[in-house]
């Protein structure tokens, strides 16, 4: 079945909005990401030994502001979309996640996969994610020193929370271990 | 010379096509694998110290099935297409893979790149694959065990076949050494 | 704001645009890379330890094939695109490079990410790379032979230039350090 002009020029737009949300999480740059939820957003992470679980796009935003802190060096790509669209202002969205994330202060390293579940809603003209939920496919868990690699960009030393401004965001993530 | 409705369609629908084919082989998703290819479809791989070379759709099932087992940890993603359209039914396409494959078993790590040439044909209004050939770019082996990564998420464990479960594919791959 | 029919034609022909120039410095695919660029082509990358500035396309394409030569192993690829159409030929858009560059002349390995912002030009009916731009998000140095890989494909070994083919391009680079 044909895609629309319509329908392809939304499935454009939704693909922006998803490059937007990793290339702002990336880079902390939290007024571009406070743009691209819907005011109910609901997210939920599946992790190796992490599960986030959270409602509304305040709880996000403090949720990624922590997250992608100063003391962090990290990769998020979203690859290969698969995007429907559902309805006028609805759309679902799959998508294959790589990740990588150094935790300089735990001296964690992090490289992993995950496919994300989306839906969107388009409010006001502009598409936005009103949900988001991944599954882990792979990860792969090391110390940082034991890579024998050396930081030598970390663009969130400059953009992320440092430790006195950090608020906890405990209560969002349980940990299995 | 601009890109027709019909074309963009069309390459969007391909694109879905080949992203679907790297979200089923890394989750070992049989049902979804099952309906992407033509019945006749041509496989060639050449790796730095394997070639894959089969034809039919049987055959790369049962290829994909036992390549991706419940002792590998996998990550395959196809980046940066060129699709081109070459008939009503028929297009060609071009992309980038990136690709880690650890395979637990054995204590292997590969990271490589490829660059794709397919052909792509529409059957019953549904675009498959029709041929795959993929060159490596560069390929990287390393001991598993030497990397001091743990694999805390492993998702072919629980959906890739078991060691009694598979079947012999040596047929179909060629080593070097 | 909705795309147009046109507008998604040209945001298509400049991903493929983009997506040459990928894989063509990886491959070292001069013929290919030759046709990407405006004459008056202007490039700055900003890295961690260095910069690169030049003007034109002559001087681009130098830059490239010294770059990518016969001791390299390496991965460029350009992620998540925001395209935007600025007037009836031109165009900007933003990138997400994730690059693995290994140096086996100097035993140096280099895993990165950047933000690339990007001006594209239509010229003679073809969009062509008019300025480009990197900062880094994240860089990771370290010495190759600390990875404990060994390169089994290389294909810049047969495509890239000879040490006795090279020129010095050093005029092109600042080194931090």
């Amino acid at each position: 079945m044909a895609y629309t002009l319509q329908n392809l020029s939304d499935i454009e737009e939704i693909k922006v909005l998803k490059h937007r949300y990793f290339r702002g999480i990336d880079t902390a740059d939290m007024a571009l990401l406070g743009g691209l939820f819907t005011e109910d957003v609901a997210v939920v992470y599946d992790g190796g030994t992490y599960r986030v679980s959270l409602a509304g796009r305040e709880a996000m935003l403090e949720f990624i502001a922590n997250s992608f802190h100063s003391g962090a060096a990290a990769m998020h790509v979203g690859l290969m979309p698969e995007i429907a669209i559902t309805g006028d202002n609805s759309a679902t969205g799959i998508w294959y996640l790589q990740d990588v994330f150094i935790d300089l202060e735990k001296d964690d390293h992090t490289f992993g996969t995950a496919i994300y579940t989306d839906t969107y809603r388009r409010e006001g003209g502009a598409w936005k994610i009103a949900s988001t939920h991944y599954d882990r496919v792979i990860e792969v868990l090391t110390k940082f020193s034991l890579t024998n690699g050396r930081v030598s960009v970390q663009r969130l030393a400059t953009t992320g929370r440092k430790p006195d401004e950090r608020t906890d965001i405990s209560h969002l993530i349980h940990w299995d271990e």
